[in-house]
């Protein structure tokens, strides 16, 4: 693959840009060779259990060409950080392979590596390897990360029981709606709502202290990244119960309010949205005092929003306890 | 996303399509909670390193979209396979990040997970956590391979020193030679030699059991897939020394010989043609008896091609000694 003869090459070659953008970010890793060699070496620990999740974002379906690439980089990893987030893992490390078009330049991937340094020192991670391929087609972000749990803490899916409570942490709702305003604006919104929304969309938030702080209380958990019904439609089948949520409990932001009301719709396009990266769990009807002090201790809102029941699937119900019945649980990329 | 009314779907949607070819590939191995969960769980064990791995294949760039659909997924799978034979590693366990456009139907898909169960027993490993998404652009495959080395086994790119004998497994060059005969077919060549040639390109045989045997015998190590002088450039870059290779004794099967004949030429394509995925590797002088050791008691065939020495580069000399001057060592993405 060589240049055009027409333009000045847009950004340096393949093993020029790892050493100047990739390379800084794993200078420090242990078992990351500096990204000179070809495998990266993760050091055991006994006692740990380490956890790997592996997450494509790609450029037209997850993100747009003219999204800031800081955000874009931001995202990629605080999806698979997400995840880890909720089976009560501590991250230490990622592999990120990009398949690359060639219209980033080096502005562009500066802005990038930018966005990856600025998220390793908030969640004390570090590159440990990588690969950088080209491609004919969108920009392909992959991103393997791995945390570490004591032994056996990992909070697993299978393990809701019926009689549990559901709880979900944060908001529902936002990401969809930033995205919504992304498609279509809404005139009669106002300014910081709109950009509460849209920042919810373009930047989760991995909420690692409270799933830490859920290791050994909550029963069954996952992130909210396809819908909440979807999601918890996913604990139900392998825990093989059945969660019902109250519609009128599933927390909203006050931004959301604004631009989609409080109807019942509203309630059903946020519970159905998906991207919101919170963390959905359930926990033992007498653990609810420990939930409870585990969302103080990580300082952040947790919402008791339904029950397990015998059965199978998840429910929305409204306020007669009637089963809402809806089109589409979640997303889905096809 | 959602199907097009016009046409049926070519394929299940995403959870049935984990559920009916995915999740068998996991179903027996620890961790993977049959895909079932969010994340993958790999047991530490005391006295092992943990290597990882990603790498990228994309459509059009690593293979055609024509291909055979389990020859892609082994390619995808081997190449990272091939990094950890190359340090020493026993593989254990992959992650796969599809990012699926919509030409492959249920038909290639069930060939595609063929190719994995299939490679799953070759190697002994197994399928722990994966992703997939739609794209609309060309499939792109990311494999994370996991394996495991006693600690500090590894072996790395910076161990060579000079004085250093320089080997490389196999023959050199058919990889490059199958992929020149899938562009431009040679109407002389014999049919043996063709298919010989082209299935070197389309599956690459990792040499887990020579690098195994390797482990403490080799100073220095890595797979060739760039191209055998380009990656030598990277074992003398981070060794700081000099690799200097006899031409002359660069390993090149009869039939790459029958394709490009004995120059000077023809050498030096199969010298940085790429994908060759032998291990190149340094070893101090008075242990090549080990080497050949090794080499028996893996079965593989290791040459003798050179030596390491003070300075910088990989050069390929002549048999006068004198440096062959090379456009361009190995192939680079961009």
């Amino acid at each position: 693959m060589t240049s055009s003869e027409s333009e000045p090459p847009r950004r340096p070659g393949e093993f020029a840009l790892i050493a100047e953008l990739f390379a800084p970010l794993a200078k420090d890793a242990p078992g990351a060779f500096g990204l000179t060699d070809d495998v990266a070496v993760i050091a055991q620990r006994s006692g740990e259990d380490l956890l790997l999740k592996t997450d494509a974002i790609v450029e037209g379906v997850h993100f747009f060409r003219a999204d800031p690439p800081e955000l874009i980089a931001k995202k990629a990893l605080r999806r698979a950080l997400s995840d880890l987030a909720a089976k009560g893992a501590d991250p230490c490390a990622y592999l990120l392979a990009l398949s690359l078009p060639a219209w980033p330049d080096m502005a562009w991937l500066e802005a990038f590596s930018r966005g990856l340094a600025e998220d390793q020192a908030e969640f004390s991670i570090a590159l440990i390897g990588g690969d950088t391929s080209a491609t004919p087609g969108p920009l392909n972000i992959v991103v393997t990360a791995a945390g570490r749990v004591p032994v056996g803490a990992m909070i697993q899916r299978r393990g809701a029981a019926v009689g549990d409570l559901v709880f979900v942490s944060g908001t529902i709702g936002d990401s969809a709606g930033g995205l919504a305003l992304l498609r279509e604006d809404c005139a009669t919104l106002f300014q910081p709502d709109r950009e509460a929304l849209v920042s919810r969309y373009r930047l989760p938030q991995p909420r690692l202290a409270l799933g830490r702080a859920l290791r050994g209380v909550a029963a069954a958990a996952l992130d909210v990244s396809d819908g909440l019904l979807a999601d918890l439609a996913h604990i139900a089948e392998v825990s093989k119960v059945r969660v019902e949520v109250d519609a009128a409990r599933i927390p909203r932001s006050d931004s959301l309010r604004a631009l989609w009301g409080n109807g019942e719709d509203a309630i059903v396009r946020a519970a159905t949205g998906g991207d919101d990266y919170e963390i959905a769990f359930t926990a033992r009807a007498d653990r609810r005092e420990d939930v409870l002090d585990a969302a103080r201790r990580a300082g952040t809102r947790v919402a008791e929003i339904g029950r397990v029941t015998a059965g199978e699937g998840a429910a929305l119900l409204d306020a007669q306890g009637r089963e809402i019945m809806l089109t589409q649980p979640g997303y889905r990329h096809f």
